[in-house]
């Protein structure tokens, strides 16, 4: 039985994931895709590692149920603390979104220097320090926890001019700023939507969005493994929460840019 | 069976409630205690009704293990959202922090003017709009949901002279100042960590803290139902949590105002 017109599961904390779904609905707009944002128990930054491996075990085994072909893991905290070990427990591609951002930021760097932003859980991990020197041995990399932006951005406060939040970011990125950084991995699928204020604070540096650096690595691991579709009709998008739908479906629109509220539903973990 | 000597169960998403376990040690030092923090879960400030009266049952059949005489739910957010239903649900006297905060209130404000902020979830219930009131008809009750109160509490951000506590807290609190409050309810648990910076932005007034207020309502109820312990030495208290032991002893060392290490333990919640 060929798989290669089941959907794509696709699984964040929240709300951050859907910047992939945008990304990879952009990329391989064939693909059905399956999203699930645990929003009842968001968010996962501050999570130990033995609890993340049990919520992303959970989510992907949740994924399975609606026959997934591939699993993107698209929060930056759970693909760093649980990835490897979801590799050992499950048989189908799950693809994170940690590498391919590691990737990017040490292929556009110009003079190595290169910072990192991200959860507590994440920075604490040690991935990127790992990796972006793996790609690029002439990397230095600075990396930074910034722990108020997930409930900055989830109480929707990303505008310019928006003080509270400027001042937050002020105090993360001037000392990222000083080292003379020319990247910054955005190390958190939350993080874009604050692209603007980022932007003045660190005028000239390449930010690497996460969230959708990751979609070349999964159009080559579907291709490999013979499971890119071949629908020819645009894919469909479901999104299943774990709270309630509505709240999801109005903060969720302003992320894709459109309207989600009819696709949304609520779905118990276990 | 008399239940009298069976320890008090005290709850709350994660850290907060040690502001309640303080207040029971001093007005009843005898009683020993069981508390259990939802740290796999934290927060619960924006969590729907369902999903709460979910976690909350299951807070209260963790505690119910222990065999705990009564229970105290010492989170403003699971009290307003939760507490009917568990009336319902459970036998055994449940007490919550609102009520005894809006009756304290109610009596200590002079010009009738209280403010109360709290989270999303505990100020959209309406609850202490409805229950001030009832207590002093003549009062006026203005509210202010203040979402990143928890992440900058959690994140240690409690000292004056943090730049952006305090500026969260002035663009929360001059509102009120401009409507002349002169009693203010901390309705979440873990805003008396912050009194420093609030009693600077509002000089003269009083600070109603949920956390404590509720130790006469307990007292009342257990001498009503002869639950009182006549044990005369100190009590005990042991703490369980759902996610790392570690990390809450740290911080829950800071809001005891003594190490509890080695009486930290974690517990599955089902």
């Amino acid at each position: 039985m060929n798989k290669k017109n089941d959907p794509i599961g696709i699984f964040d904390s929240g709300l951050g994931g859907l910047t992939t779904v945008k990304a990879v609905r952009e990329a391989l707009p064939q693909e059905d895709i399956i999203y699930f944002g645990d929003t009842a128990r968001v968010p996962y930054g501050n999570r130990s590692r033995e609890t993340l491996i049990r919520y992303v075990t959970q989510d992907i085994r949740l994924l399975l149920r609606f026959g997934v072909k591939a699993v993107v893991i698209a929060c930056n905290t759970a693909d760093s603390m649980a990835r490897e070990e979801m590799i050992k427990r499950f048989y189908m591609p799950i693809v994170g979104v940690v590498d391919p951002a590691a990737k990017a930021a040490a292929q556009a760097t110009r003079n190595g220097r290169i910072g990192v932003i991200g959860t507590n859980a994440t920075i604490a991990s040690g991935i990127y320090e790992r990796l972006i020197p793996a790609e690029n041995p002439s990397a230095s990399v600075f990396c930074v926890p910034t722990p108020l932006l997930v409930p900055l951005v989830e109480s929707g406060r990303i505008r310019k001019g928006d003080d509270v939040t400027e001042n937050v970011l002020r105090e993360y990125l001037l000392p990222l700023r000083e080292k003379e950084i020319d990247t910054l991995v955005l190390g958190c699928t939350h993080y874009p939507l604050l692209t603007g204020i980022i932007e003045d604070i660190l005028p000239g540096v390449t930010l690497i969005n996460s969230g959708s650096t990751v979609t070349e690595k999964l159009k080559t691991v579907l291709a490999e493994k013979d499971l890119l579709t071949d629908n020819t009709a645009k894919g469909t998008v479901k999104y299943f929460v774990s709270d309630a739908p509505e709240v999801f479906a109005e903060h969720g629109g302003l992320f894709i840019g459109d309207s989600i509220a009819s696709d949304v539903t609520r779905i118990e973990i276990e």
